[in-house]
């Protein structure tokens, strides 16, 4: 009747995504991205997907990371990034290159594109309000200013969610003593997670997922139950880079969040793909 | 990467409906459905398109009609039904049994359609909170019961929307003398779109929309101005019951409601694919 | 001084229903009325009762029954009411007719009623907002659609009454397989004012009371407590329609709601006098 | 059926008020009190009276006088009382005595008549939050601390009404110098009911209302039109205590209180019978 | 740079108040005032004080004492005052008395004075609002109306809080007889520092505090626990008026009010000293 | 009596701020402070004062420069800083580095600064939530991401003052390119006084304010109409920096600003001075 088939496909899917629209309704995912995923096309089409998120009534909190923009920073300056173990070795100097890599690039690159896409978006510092208090982290090695959470204060998140944005937070703490910490952003943001009784955390990455045969992409594993995930640490099945995000989704839902992801954020859309349609993917860690 | 390329063009449709989705957040849209459209399998669809609408930030009210459930029960209880000029004669047994088939039938069907599909709705009789007051419509013939709306109060609709609920409207009205009156479906939604300052008057019909050439289903006409609209009543190049569509349309238009659309609710999710794609379909008047 | 005597002694009985007036400011109050009680003019003075009852502060939510109105629409279509202990079979033809009777006419009479005293009303349908959830009534014969209340979501309810409503409610509910169910009107009201933890149950009936001796009017129980009550029925000292009455008074009282009336509807403005005069009238268990 | 006709005839006046409850739901009332007819049994009425009004959601604001209290406390302290034009020279030392008969005996009687009764009441002196700023009265002889209304900030009943208290005001005002200044309570009363947006201004006081004959108490007005008052006024046709009142009443009428009232003080639960009965009682100026 | 050194050393002293004013922001702070230490520039000084409280986020309740006026009223009526063990012996006329110098002249004295400084106060009666319900002081000789309190209703209080205004509360309380009666304005104020959740309740006299030795002003004790100002009391080692203030500090203190302190209100600004110097002022038991 | 006299002349001047935190209470200040002056002893000093200002009820909002920090990042990364009348020329290097001092150093500095000291401050870029929307700065030279004020949304500014937070505000903007713009401190901190409706903009420089001879610090101007300084500003009778810093005064006044300030950062507590003592200090533009 005039009508194309396209359109009416299209209303097709639309019809499929709501019983996860209306699950979700009212639901805060705190959404981990960053690193080498952060491409400016990847980043355009991940903002886009928490623009639509906040459209349909989610409340979307995103945390990013930034180790290659520091990388960067450091480098025009003539500095040689150093890491122990994977941590970056941070002298007062290099604190304040992280800071301004974190929080006055990355973090309001994101939010100007959320705003080019029609969104709100706010950034947030975890030195604004108070909301991350950190302190040094104990090594073996002394790295400097590299800091673990030591509390949460959520109310600047709140202020922002209520006030209708979506919060873009830089993965920073102040200490006690006044100084200026520089934060796992993946620990972040599962210990914000946490604080703010999150939904969902899901952590974006550049891999499939966790794997059971780490040289074999087609043995992702979709679901892991928090027993599962601490064995796999203990018995040494996860190793490099995955190993820390293992243990921020095992510390997110420590910390009461029932759902924790990692998501391959080089698919496109793998967002929207996880949270409304039929399809696996990733792993859910619960 | 282990994604189906389904689940890639679902993401795709969901972004493509994005602009649309943020466009009317928060709109009230008032749609018309009723008539010979409202087979079951159809009118499931249909409240699932609402169910939708309203999850992604819409308020739907719906105002249904119910003719053939009216002429049904009066053939049950013996009484043949007889128009004039397209108006059912209204006598007070008559009377009792459109409101029981209204409010009694029609009107829960629906309501339970949605409650059914996860959403949240309550009935609303034209009488509820006084929001219908009706007088006796003037003709030649003395039709008995049949009325015309004479003032609208809202309230209670408005306390429907607040308490997040899809109001569903039976089109009947409370007479100054105390008296029910019946009332043309299409007129009383036209009538409560202007005076909820809706953003959209849907009217669903089983025709593709007005056409050009009343014999030819391709000459439908997308859009009119009201300027144009009113000529071609004028003019007598509607007719049959386009022209009370019509007239509907143009009332609602009056009372301040920005756009008024006539679609064909035979189309599986017309209203889906009237709001959220770029697809046009049936006529709109502005 | 020209003040009539009439004037003065009207200033009088307000003044006695002050302390009422002071007491159950708040409140809400579930009222069963229905049956053979309801004629025109009764109706008229029970709704004007209520009127008052809102305007002075108290929040009365009224259920109705229809029992006459059903089968006299049953008799119209040629179906013949059938009982099984008092309980109507319902099949699903009867069920249409039963949701028709209640919904459609019983329940915007008394809404009209209300209206046209100046109060506000609205009509709720058991399926309205998923107010009642209801199953298949177990018995030795199949009744068909005859239900009992599985469960209340009274949010419909109190979005009514803040919005300053007099809710209406008809006694029909929706089951999770989607099909309506008839519902005794009396028990409903009594899980309804469980639900709400409403401070009176009052069910309104054509008899006096609980009677010591059902032969004689003059053996009025005023007052019973729940072991009483509970001992009445053990013991077969009530029969007849009495026993589910007195059944739904004593389920309310399980479910928190405080004091439970059985008021003779017969008696002009009989909630008037239960509530704001020192005149003990009908049976209260407590 | 066992009901007393006392019972159903208290029924029936409960109905006759019903239209005026309706009618004055949430209107606020300021009613001046005073004089010789505030004696203890009448004082416990009239405030009997404003509880009830309260009860069915009149928002009553109480002025009171306090003259013979005055009077009262400067003998008792040796002073004999003078007056000009009806007006108290009041000196320093007065205007103290002036205080504390009204702030510190009247208001509190009144307000504890109020409690005692079961109502909420709260004294606000014209001194309270700047409620009342009065400047000296100018007059051909000098009467010391006598003074007129310069302006109302009714901010403090406001508060009182929103908390759900009866406001009882004594009638006395700060100066821009810091002086405080008895004022004519009648007046006082008036222009507070134009500042609140009163929709009722009613005087009590202790002669049947205005009168066409001032020797026959039978030639009671009914009703006055404000043209009407004044040229009673201008042409001399009232006297004595009653020029003031009239003045007053006029005065609020200007001020925007739709309807004033001079009621006789003496009737019990006069302003019952004129707020919630038929009968007509003093007389209405509008 | 033009900058006076006074202009210099105003803004240290304000900055130096910071940490007390970030403390206390919020806080309830019943302050109890009276006495000897009344005199006219005084209570304008402690006035002032309360008025700069309020406006940097304290919320001050001023109780008030009121002996002289009392006495001085009972003396110009030609009554000789009497007390037993410190009590005013109190018959129905001097309690007429007390309540008019303590509710019609000191308490709207202090409130004027708020008022003149740019401050808002309403004054409150303890009859106000039901606010202090008495009871007579059970007591060896027959003291007439000497209550104690018996209950407190702090609604009222906080109606005045909300609304932005600084409680004066004038010490009588209701009895359930509807008598009115004569308290201890420092238990009324302890007792209301308690109902109120007060973080502070300050007693103002005309003593430095509590001496270890009574007969010499140096050895003021700066502070006590609960147990060690008991002791005191068990073991006489105060004496005087002191015995009934330190028994209403710890009644407060029992109440759950954290901090009571004795003031030396002779001090200009002895409250401003307390609590926004680091100075030490009196004694403050804890 | 043991009070010290330090103790006794601290109250005096709390008592002499009084009539100031009175006049100021909820009233909005923009305060720009930047450049030279923002040394770590003066920011210290300077984020105190606003956190005094802000507990006594005022609601500071910051506009942060940061002219040396650009230049010193410029600088290490081996770029020369250059600049055409004032103006830093911005390539898309320069505008990256800008955003990074500004946004990444010099606004998380100065939140950290209030944090440390008990207050509650967020960061906001231009960017956040559309606040400040730029296009490119016409001139006769290409400076390139050289933007100035287009429009201003102060939406995220509101959230975080009903948020109770200071905004501390880095002066960039969002082109509808999705460019980023470097903006001059100034002329943004005065447009944003003119949005919020503040009701004093606050300029701190490094000189005492406007001078009638700029060669002598002691000609300083105390108070200019707009006629005034728009005349010095036409006649050439300012030169320098303060040209552009008089513009941005005039502009916040234009959009109705009331009061704008011009004050010398350099004083310690120079805001405190201007807003809380008697003494005039720098100079006013009304």
């Amino acid at each position: 009747m005039g009508v194309s088939d396209s359109a009416k496909s299209q209303a097709e899917v639309l019809i499929q995504a709501l019983p996860y629209i209306q699950k979700w309704s009212g639901a805060i995912f705190v959404i981990k991205y960053g690193g080498a995923a952060m491409s400016d096309a990847s980043a355009a089409q991940v903002m886009q997907d928490l623009v639509l998120m906040h459209c349909v009534g989610i409340r979307p909190v995103l945390v990013h990371g930034g180790g290659p923009e520091i990388s960067d920073l450091m480098k025009r300056v003539g500095k040689q990034p150093q890491f122990v173990d994977g941590l970056r070795v941070t002298d007062a100097e290099t604190m304040e290159l992280v800071e301004m890599a974190l929080t006055g690039k990355t973090n309001p690159r994101l939010v100007g594109l959320i705003q080019q896409q029609g969104g709100r978006a706010v950034g947030i510092s975890g030195k604004d309000g108070g909301l991350i208090r950190a302190r040094k982290l104990a090594s073996a090695v002394d790295l400097g200013f590299v800091g673990e959470v030591a509390s949460i204060n959520p109310d600047v998140v709140y202020a922002a969610l209520r006030g209708g944005y979506i919060p873009v937070v830089s993965p920073v703490g102040l200490g006690i003593d006044g100084a200026t910490y520089n934060l796992n952003a993946d620990f972040a943001a599962g210990a914000l997670a946490g604080a703010l009784g999150a939904q969902k955390f899901i952590l974006m990455t550049d891999v499939p997922g966790v794997l059971s045969d780490t040289e074999s992409p087609d043995s992702l594993i979709s679901e892991l139950t928090r027993e599962q995930a601490q064995r796999m640490l203990d018995t040494g099945r996860v190793s490099g880079g995955m190993i820390p995000k293992l243990q921020a989704c095992l510390h997110a839902l420590e910390k009461g969040c029932p759902r924790a992801h990692i998501l391959d954020g080089r698919i496109p859309h793998a967002l929207l793909i996880e949270v409304f349609t039929d399809s696996g993917i990733g792993t859910m860690i619960r």
